[in-house]
């Protein structure tokens, strides 16, 4: 066997995509002063850049899915390491039984661009979503939205105003287990980059908390 | 300010949702003899279940998204660390002016179930996926697909058997940075699991290299 003869072993048909965001979707139905939701989706990702949108995969049994349906909004956010126990728990429970969010010691903010689903406070970012299309695909119902806000927690970007998602501690979501984000590799271009290119951005890259 | 109470920016309507994964897709037209090709997909997520199914989101002007619509078919090949910046090449360079397989050294390999698109050898996993929709988007054209076989890495199991993803040393991109996957923070349920079998699937966790 060579390098570039590996062995492979069949498993079947499986959702084994890898790493997957691990993010807390919020939510809430259309009566303002009902009590808002927030559930733990790893079947979410980007869909387009312009406009800007993301979906997220739900069961039609799940609580938040019917909040989601009713409001047609929901905000996405993004987890960091310190969120990482909450966002297990509201995977696990479901709001229809308890307030998630009071047992998580988690509040809420006004997520801009939405008039009902609210966004968590504490997290790293959030994504204002507006749903868009809906689409039943068996056991899930994939929701498209755009994304028509974000806000980021302040202490995440440079004082010349640029964003360092890296520090934030993200979590990621691989075959059943959390993992925190780790060493930066590379930054999008760096395999094309001139040398001068690399010496200027790569600076500080291969740390392990970015 | 108290610990609930973060003070945020907001920076407008953006995909900044993260970690997303960083993987390589492989395809091929429907000629057996003609020249696959590969590119870096960074939009791309889990769709469903039950069947498992994925999405891709590509760039109609993209080379491969015509190989794709004229097979219907796609490999999605996990991407590890040392993937990392042929995975970088693939995305910046165009399949219609080099064969950035051969640019890379990269070889490829049968994917099951698949008549026209090929795996790359030496990735971590391989999910052989057939297009069951296709969503224009604005910017990016979505490909939903379904999981019809898949194939991992021999190195990457036990000897129980147990598949051990976290062995791969993942790749995923956030915010226009690739960042490995690092330390193991817990798995699905940790919340709320009983002693004994925190102590039992915990055994290990909190490394950096999972």
């Amino acid at each position: 066997m060579t390098a570039n003869d590996h062995a492979y072993r069949e498993i079947g048909a499986t959702t084994l995509l890898a790493p997957v965001p691990a993010v807390l979707v919020s939510c809430r139905g259309k009566d303002p002063d009902s009590r808002p939701n927030a559930l733990a989706v790893a079947w979410c990702g980007t869909v387009c850049s312009h406009p800007p949108m993301v979906s997220i995969s739900l069961k039609p049994s799940r609580y938040s899915c019917g909040l989601i349906r009713e409001s047609g909004e929901f905000a996405v956010n993004l987890v960091g390491e310190e969120q990482c126990r909450t966002l297990d728990y509201c995977g696990v429970r479901s709001g229809a039984e308890e307030d998630k969010l009071a047992a998580c010691s988690l509040s809420v903010r006004p997520a801009r661009g939405l008039l009902c689903a609210p966004a968590v406070d504490g997290c790293p970012a959030a994504l204002s979503c507006q749903v868009r299309q809906e689409i039943a695909l068996g056991s899930h119902i994939l929701f498209i939205a755009e994304v028509v806000a974000v806000s980021v927690r302040e202490d995440l970007f440079d004082q010349d105003g640029s964003l360092h998602l890296e520090r934030a501690g993200l979590v990621s979501y691989s075959h059943g287990v959390y993992q925190r984000l780790g060493e930066t590799l590379g930054f999008f271009g760096y395999s094309v980059a001139r040398p001068d290119t690399l010496r200027r951005r790569m600076e500080g890259y291969g740390r392990k908390e970015g």
